[in-house]
């Protein structure tokens, strides 16, 4: 059986893992399970000035849902900790996004706080911010 | 007396002064005093990619520091919070600085994790993000 330790941080990455699936299928009712209903929680998004508390947090999630035609974002450089019932994770944010036919891409560094509760880890502070975007020729080892 | 949670606090906060008057006067040596040299503490500069492990960090310190020729950072609406033996300190940074006669302004939103030590609190996590600037007109509401 694994010990405590390694199972809240199995855990820790599996609630990590959520968050981007609740934001890549535009799940409002999942961000609600996964963030803590608390008037400290933070919320920064790129270039945004930060959000402080749930209400504002989540209305800010309701507009970013309802204004994303798609979105993929695939996590890279995961750096999972667990201090107490605290749960960190690092990760870099590597996101295709689309809206009427518009396509974008964009590389965020992402740093994730999260609270040990009776119902598991919920997130408490989410800072994402832009990084560079490395422009890569796809398949160049391949064909070398 | 204080009760230990409030004095862990007002530790806590003190600290996160003296990470920002480092950075005002840069110094360096008391940057290597704030931080916990381990390979596991991240960094997160505006609109830079994640450095991971106190050498690489202190590298980019010690080049920021070298290459800034006067900086003041003001810290507003700032948030602390002591969960056990790790603390969060959110807040904005106002910041005005200068290099060979050009002046800049910027604000960015921090967000800075302690670990409580022997020694106590030690810098293992700054992520500073770019957020929008406010122009405003000095004393209009004592003209007014």
């Amino acid at each position: 059986m694994a010990p405590p330790e390694a199972e809240a941080l199995a855990a820790l990455r599996e609630t990590n893992d959520r968050f981007y699936r609740a934001f890549e299928t535009l799940d409002l009712a999942a961000m609600d399970r996964l963030w803590l209903h608390d008037p400290h929680v933070r919320c920064i998004h790129p270039g945004w000035d930060v959000l402080v508390g749930w209400d504002d947090v989540r209305a800010a999630w309701e507009r970013i849902l309802q204004n994303t035609g798609w979105i993929r974002v695939s996590v890279t450089q995961s750096h999972a900790e667990v201090m107490g019932d605290v749960g960190l994770v690092g990760c870099s944010e590597n996101i295709t996004s689309g809206r009427e036919g518009d396509v974008g891409v964009a590389v965020a560094q992402a740093t994730n706080l999260f609270r040990l509760t009776p119902d598991g880890w919920r997130i408490f502070l989410h800072h994402a911010s832009l990084a560079p975007v490395h422009v890569t020729q796809p398949f160049s080892g391949v064909l070398q």
